[in-house]
């Protein structure tokens, strides 16, 4: 499916997740999602095969803990976790983020369980 | 080469521009680069034969030309130009952008002339 030819706005976009931990299509390009969530409390440990992932806070904080160390994300950070490295988000409070990643990408990495989702666009 | 896996902040590595339409690397993964440029002025119209290109307006506001119409983007809003389709990006202000695009992109696509940069790494 082709990204239209229209600006998205970030934050009216937002304005139409209401849950935690689902990532919602915002953007495609050269095989690419740019996506949005919500996030809140803890997901799970996971990795992505084949994938590098970028966190972009947009709204809040979080923190990626990574097995060796933890990594500490304000708005207008970002992060990229390169294919094979386990990790976990984290968000104290709720945070809004921007993922840039291949289409391909599971949610849940190497895991299938009740937080997958299969990304709707909106 | 690879993105180290430590986080960046965009405020920071925007500091270290001083130049307008200079894009610099600040981040790889799966073969795209994220980008940040200031902007000022008009560019010059081109097109990418081979790659889509985002435009994320970080700071400030910017205009998008296409040969049928222009679209305004403020700070928050983002741009996908599909490969093929001929733009110029115009900032009446100053404003800093962030660009995901493939690693393969020049920026100023099918021309080659005194604005021709190639990317460094910040």
């Amino acid at each position: 499916m082709d990204t239209p030819l229209e600006k998205v706005t970030i934050a009216a976009k937002l304005d139409q997740i209401d849950e935690h931990w689902t990532p919602k299509i915002v953007g495609e390009l050269n095989g690419q999602h740019v996506k949005l969530a919500k996030i809140e409390g803890s997901f799970d440990w996971h990795h992505h095969d084949d994938e590098d992932e970028l966190f972009l806070v947009v709204r809040g904080a979080m923190r990626m803990e990574l097995r060796d160390r933890s990594i500490d994300l304000s708005e207008g950070d970002f992060l990229v976790v390169p294919r094979g490295v386990e990790h976990r988000p984290v968000a104290e409070r709720e945070a809004c983020i921007l993922l840039f990643e291949p289409s391909s990408t599971r949610n849940t990495g190497n895991l299938v369980n009740e937080r997958t989702v299969s990304p709707e666009r909106i």
